[in-house]
């Protein structure tokens, strides 16, 4: 039946709504004002009302997991939700070492990995396994789509690094080079730190100003961190890539999520 | 066998996860700096960290309400989770016609028993329901334990409420009246503003201070509002027995529960 996919929108759904708690309470943490080019929950209703509106979205999130129910076998559901709480699990983790990371000089490029693995990854993570489970894929063929998910989310958030400090503001929609200004510790950042040159020691003098951006921006390029950080991202899309054949999706969604991943 | 209560324990632990969740978040919402003697978690670690550590308990809540699949079958387990996920959004519900409810003077009683349903009531019914069901209880008797619990849950804010006004501090533990400096809207205040007398113009002139509020308090007394939520308690404590007997439990754990709510 070609309206199968229909039996897991709940739970395409449900992961929806997880990512937009975690946005509407990283608004809050980071002090956002705007988002996709609106005022942010925090700012339109006070904070109080926004942690709880995020909490309500979190629950309601598990609530559309559990309306899988109305279509697949209790033990399936309960697999898919196991797996959903798995993963906001690694987010609270992600959040937690992203804002203890904030004004620290001594990150190493692990920790990078181990901060996005837990932010970005595991989310987009959780989208190809469930999607995989749901389809009733053999559990080989779960943990390909699951790992292609992850390597994806890498080199996502990999590549927005690299725009957030080089790309282009038509296209990406934020002020460019915002990264710079907001301390992010992004991958070219960290691999700024770690070279140690001219980059790192202007970088732990303290916060860069929207007039410094481009000088700064050019001497992290100069050091090698634009090129590390985009070798980076190809591998990581070369992971994905790999696993993705192996889970070998096939049809009309086959071939769309082969376009996505280009 | 006298142990199987033991199977039941991760429910018990997942409920107290969900109250310790509220509490995080309660504490930054209301601007708490004291909890149970000790510093709050926002004013230890930031608001920032404590929204993420609410969330993570959050999670960890579910991951041991799930945990219960170790011991029951997976239907009941998804009907546990789903008991959870109602009584978390009525939570959100509760806490939002809480935090709505701030600064404004046309409150009903009506409104007052709508938000301690969602806020005290709903949690203590997902307790016995929750209980009741796992003690493979027949639905009847699950209904009847989840209303006991629901009327326990008033029983207890209404006194809560009047302890927060005309309470000793020893037994409390924390400061008497507290609650009229702090504009709550508690039943006692909702019914003098009913009443429209001496409380009401009072109170709608403006905040009470450490000073006035012996004064206040006994106004409230004298326009009955002590002996009204001291009925509506007691009131409320007989429904709760009432359908105690209709769940009959019995044993040591029976006896338990009616001294309890004795």
């Amino acid at each position: 039946n070609n309206l199968n996919w229909l039996r897991a929108v709940s739970a395409a759904a449900s992961i929806e709504l997880i990512h937009n708690f975690s946005l509407v309470h990283d608004d809050i943490q980071d002090n956002s004002e705007l988002r996709r080019g609106r005022k942010t929950v925090w700012v339109k209703w006070g904070s109080p009302m926004a942690i709880n509106a995020g909490d309500a979205l979190f629950v309601i999130a598990y609530q559309s997991m559990l309306d899988l129910s109305k279509h697949y076998p209790a033990e399936m559901v309960m697999q898919a939700t196991n797996i959903l709480s798995e993963i906001c699990l690694k987010l609270t983790q992600g959040q937690f070492l992203d804002m203890s990371y904030e004004n620290r000089h001594d990150l190493t490029i692990e920790d990078y990995w181990h901060m996005i693995g837990g932010k970005t990854a595991s989310l987009l993570s959780a989208c190809t396994q469930i999607g995989a489970l749901l389809g009733y894929a053999k559990p080989d063929k779960v943990e390909a789509f699951r790992l292609f998910g992850y390597h994806l989310g890498l080199a996502f958030q990999v590549q927005d690094d690299v725009l957030g400090i080089w790309g282009d503001e038509s296209v990406r929609g934020k002020s460019v080079a915002s990264d710079l200004v907001e301390g992010k510790n992004s991958l070219p950042v960290l691999f700024g730190l770690v070279q140690n040159r001219q980059f790192a020691s202007r970088w732990k003098q303290g916060a860069i100003p929207q007039t410094e951006v481009q000088e700064v921006a050019n001497l992290l390029e100069n050091e090698g961190a634009k090129d590390y950080a985009e070798k980076k991202s190809v591998e990581e899309t070369n992971k994905a890539m790999q696993f993705l054949e192996q889970a070998n999706p096939t049809g009309e969604a086959g071939e769309a999520i082969y376009q996505l991943t280009n």
